[in-house]
């Protein structure tokens, strides 16, 4: 059997603000791992995450953030990359107001740990480098659809988590953080927030608008014309625009840096088009399915 | 029972000449679909070919087209698209010699029809516009994956074949060569050569060209981080390099005028990210994404 389970749960109470495809993924797989006791959801739309409660995906569902803030062991903000820092700000606003009103059962459990799953970090970490309570992760997981209707339990099993620690990050609870994403079946890694957002901007950011660009070109004459390929290399680009933009917004630098790697070899693709350069094409072509070879004997745990 | 089979076979002998991935499934689902009474293979490698024989692909295996092309009712030829035109010239010249020496069973029957499966086809039918003979067609459907072992005899259900009749193909035979593919499963049209090929650089051969172009982007330290989007958007990179050198050279000019569509709306990303202009970005995002919706709601039997 490859998924541990746990006898006795990792953490007591996990918070997951942000029930859509990620947060409610996570959340089917803190139940069905018996990573957490409790799992509680807060949403923005009341009837919504009422609707995750009543489909098995959360214990309990609210709308408000500070009503189960001080429960907490381990708090996963959900919520799109350009709303993170604000969200992680209510909480801790939250959590200052119960302190000051209710003394008798005021403040959070000591070892309260934050974390999100932005896939840009250094925005985000740069941002809450005062709240240490806050360590960013990235779980490289996910899918074009949305909302927690699409939860999968399965979802991290096998893939990679960047956790994305600072100078004044607590070694302990960066490897609380690691060992809570193992507990979901994913691989775990450090990286610096910087790091992690130039590599993500190869992996994922730029890939994502290059399939955008290439989608955007197929006219309505030429769809039924579309093989496998075509389908293949534009799904992404059926992502979310408005998650996307933030996305793009937030790591604009790297991303324009690899915009220009990018364009280099398209420009040596023209001129050995243009010049029919027969050795050109075929060196060009197996660079590409030499990194793709690659790519498929990396063990990552994915398809 | 979404297939069609048939009672009675609608070719009597049907040899492929090139049994790889394509010729191979092809003749797969005409044993399948009993659409031919006898499959003959053709291949260059003696070895080769009787193992797709013993595999039960095909009926007969030869090296030798001339061996067998007077018993044919129908020769697809599924070599590479630089190779095509020269195949069918050695069958042309295979009924000629035939004639001269073999009185009693010579020349070809008289319904004879001769086809290819190449991804381009102005070069082809172009240069082939004398074989009168001859009817381009290219069943878009196919794999990263190589070789007969890989044979799909459902490779082809659901999917999109264009048929490329030039002024002097006959009616009838064109009218013919449809129905054979339609008994494969595969829905046909009628294109020019060149139109298909202006618009195969926009489905198929510019994808490639970005995806092996992405793919020889990947560093080896960010191998690790990606996900299944990279991997979806990098797929077909995985194809044989030397084949896709064919197709890129036999279509470089409708491929370079893709490359300058591309281009110039990675341009516009390029302005849109540097200027960090939300608005513009989620423009081009949501081009991608409802260009994709759409190809999503094109029935063409895909997925």
């Amino acid at each position: 059997m490859s998924e541990q389970l746990f006898l006795s749960p990792l953490e007591d109470t996990v918070v997951i603000v942000g029930v859509g495809l990620i947060g409610g993924s996570l959340a089917a797989a803190l139940k069905h791992r018996n990573v957490a006791r409790t799992v509680i959801g807060v949403g923005r739309d009341a009837a919504r995450i009422e609707s995750a409660r009543v489909a098995g995906l959360i214990d309990e569902a609210t709308t408000d953030i500070a009503s189960v803030i001080r429960r907490a062991n381990l708090v996963v903000f959900c919520t799109p990359v350009d709303r993170v820092a604000t969200d992680v700000r209510v909480a801790e606003e939250a959590l200052k107001k119960k302190s000051s009103t209710q003394l008798v059962t005021s403040g959070s459990k000591s070892d309260l740990l934050l974390t999100d799953v932005g896939s840009v970090k250094a925005p985000i970490c740069e941002e809450l480098a005062g709240v240490f309570r806050f360590i960013g992760s990235h779980p490289i997981a996910g899918s074009h659809r949305q909302g927690f209707e699409a939860a999968d339990a399965k979802l991290f099993e096998g893939r990679m988590c960047v956790v994305t620690p600072v100078a004044t990050s607590p070694a302990q609870q960066v490897n609380r953080l690691e060992k809570f994403w193992q507990a979901v079946g994913m691989r775990t890694v450090q990286m610096s927030p910087a790091a992690h957002d130039h590599s993500l901007a190869m992996t994922s950011h730029l890939p994502h608008l290059i399939a955008a660009t290439l989608a955007s070109t197929l006219s309505s004459d030429n769809r039924h014309l579309t093989g496998s390929g075509f389908r293949d290399t534009t799904r992404v680009a059926a992502g979310d625009p408005a998650l996307w933009t933030a996305i793009m917004l937030s790591n604009a630098e790297s991303i324009l840096r690899g915009i220009d790697e990018f364009q280099q070899k398209i420009a040596a693709w023209r001129e050995a088009l243009a010049s029919r350069n027969a050795e050109e094409i075929q060196k060009l072509l197996t660079e590409g399915q030499t990194a793709r070879a690659a790519l498929d004997k990396t063990v990552i745990g994915i398809d």
